[in-house]
């Protein structure tokens, strides 16, 4: 068996490829956090995050995963008793039903099948069952499934209600359009190592004043991430931020704010178009019920071990796609478009997968998803 | 026009992509050179050289590109009026006859078509000629054309003879087989920015007991690239070695011997024959009479612009191959596959020809060429 040279290609939604622009901003001098120099890199890193964010409120830098942005949401809207509604089809949507239930929040967790969109008729319905909610707790890119939420028609509905919008944006941001303030979303939570191109370790959160007048009645039990402290901070930080961190923070909104967040989310639909084209004409189905841009979720085809395919081409060929979780292990795979990637990073996710499938016993035509890929940015005029 | 983020792909023989880990090297601490703490890195580099020229003899470490190892050999081994022969088939053959008279040889240079191979009859036959012949002067892989000459069976001949056998193996070494111990090699030089995967600045050269006797005899006049105060100071650097690439050296020769050499050669005839399939799968006709392992050259088609496809890929896709040199400017393209690269980098370089050829106006099948180089890889067990 002819060895090739190890190269890692990370094809899973999250963490992304990091280009070395922003990888070595990382191996700078750490400096004080508590320094006007230190400060400007800040500033710089937040003013991009507005930006990419579409908003012109604060942006809280937190010293977090993704996670721990989403539970600063929970822990500074939900005081125990307060109703929420929340959308579950997928393993983050369950995330926000777990803090949710962490919190004590009296909660209408609205559960659909894994991979299936909520309708927005769906969230008015619970709003209208229970009009005094305090928040709704959606999901942009639901990462489990590939699914995308229809968050700006969502927003269309809550906006004429007191609840509170949350959008857990964490996949979902720069790849798919989110314009926090032109929709009138409350809240918006991130995390950077997705389409940020970073290492992980920053959470990212924005909240509308209707947010903050309830964020600042809040009575929850909380102090790391009570956003009241990040608030009267602004732009500093209330505790050490993870210097290095921003400075890699700074760098890649510099890189995002280049492309613009059209060329954003343009060059993602592209190439998850281009994925997509080239699922179908290997004769795979999607599995999403409404595939974005951020990743696309295949079913595994009956002959294949979809358990043993993943790990094969990760350890053998270096190439890091993502299998299901929880009941769909082994079930779908998925394929992310996500972050620092090009035409060349779809070319090589699809070719591995014709190799990969083949070699596990699918029938395929070998070179006839590149194909369509190929024909996809053609036409596009890439 | 849809804009893809900026990915850049070196395809060209030399300078190739260089690893994170090789790179990272370069940026630690400076040391001094004559401390013994350096010396150990030099001692380890130069271990690793040995075995990857495979010879017991001596390897010294130039500060100089492989042109100035080019020079050393010629400089170290030809007085004024001493009778050499030099095959020249394309430039880096052109260059020897260059460097020759620059040293006022008396030479019988071998004139082919550019693409063509030296048949080793026509190394006897100049041989019988002269047998006071002083050196012969070849090149394992005409880096301009991508020919392999058979230095094997030019070794077989040559070492009936006086006259030193030297090999230019700059872009050949490690992709293409190379023994030169039991080929019975006299002289082989060879840099760094090819299949060492590292950034160029170190030229590499390596003499036999025959040739240093000819090197201690020589009365050229020479300073920098006297091979003797190199001998001298062995393992040590007679002048200021080039540190932070010597840490370089150290750690790609730690990853090469990790491979293998017979690994690396199998690699790269993989990867060079899975081109090769692509671009008769795509119609384009091969370009070299004997085609190696380290680059593919095709004719360009007649309907496309040879000069502006190159500047296109490179700058809008940012895949950097090589046209051609002289008289092939615009009439070739050159596809590397050395040094750091896998399967994917075959398959990103294939299908970025079949887009990019498609664009200028060639009538292909997309997806074909990608499709016979994943066949080759399938078949080989990769």
């Amino acid at each position: 068996m002819a060895k090739m040279i190890r190269k890692n290609y990370l094809m899973a939604p999250g963490p992304t490829p990091v280009p070395t622009d922003i990888l070595l901003e990382g191996a700078k001098d750490t400096i004080h956090h508590r320094t006007p120099q230190y400060l400007e890199i800040q500033k710089k890193a937040i003013d991009g995050c507005q930006y990419l964010f579409q908003t012109k409120q604060p942006v809280y830098i937190l010293s977090s995963s993704g996670s721990g942005a989403m539970e600063a949401a929970v822990a500074n809207l939900i005081n125990p008793g307060d109703k929420a509604i929340s959308v579950n089809s997928g393993k983050f949507g369950e995330r926000w039903g777990d803090l949710c239930r962490a919190f004590e929040a009296d909660l209408d967790e609205i559960k659909l099948e894994w991979g299936s969109m909520v309708k927005p008729e769906q969230i008015k319905e619970a709003l209208e069952k229970n009009p005094d909610t305090k928040a709704v707790f959606t999901t942009l890119s639901e990462t489990s499934t590939g699914t995308i939420h229809p968050i700006k028609e969502i927003a269309e509905i809550v906006k004429d209600y007191e609840a509170i919008l949350v959008v857990d944006a964490i996949s979902g941001l720069l790849a798919q359009p989110l314009k926090m303030d032109e929709w009138g979303i409350d809240v918006v939570v991130t995390g950077v190592q997705k389409g940020f191109m970073m290492p992980p370790g920053i959470g990212l959160i924005s909240a509308s004043e209707k947010a903050m007048k309830v964020i600042n009645e809040n009575k929850n039990n909380k102090y790391y991430f009570d956003l009241k402290a990040y608030a009267k901070k602004y732009p500093d930080s209330p505790w050490t931020p993870p210097i290095n961190l921003v400075y890699q923070l700074a760098k890649s909104v510099e890189l995002l704010q280049e492309e613009t967040i059209e060329g954003l989310w343009e060059r993602h639909e592209l190439m998850a178009k281009a994925t997509r084209k080239a699922m179908e004409a290997m004769g795979l189905e999607l599995f999403a019920e409404n595939p974005g841009n951020v990743l696309t979720s295949i079913k595994v085809p009956e002959v294949v071990d979809g358990k043993k395919i993943v790990s094969f081409l990760r350890d053998n060929w270096g190439v890091t796609f993502a299998g299901g979780q929880e009941h769909l292990k082994g079930k779908i795979i998925r394929i992310a478009h996500l972050g620092y990637m090009s035409q060349f990073d779809v070319i090589i996710g699809i070719s591995a997968l014709e190799m990969g499938l083949k070699k596990f016993g699918y029938d395929l035509e070998l070179g006839s998803g590149v194909k369509a890929a190929e024909e996809v940015f053609i036409k596009a005029g890439v």
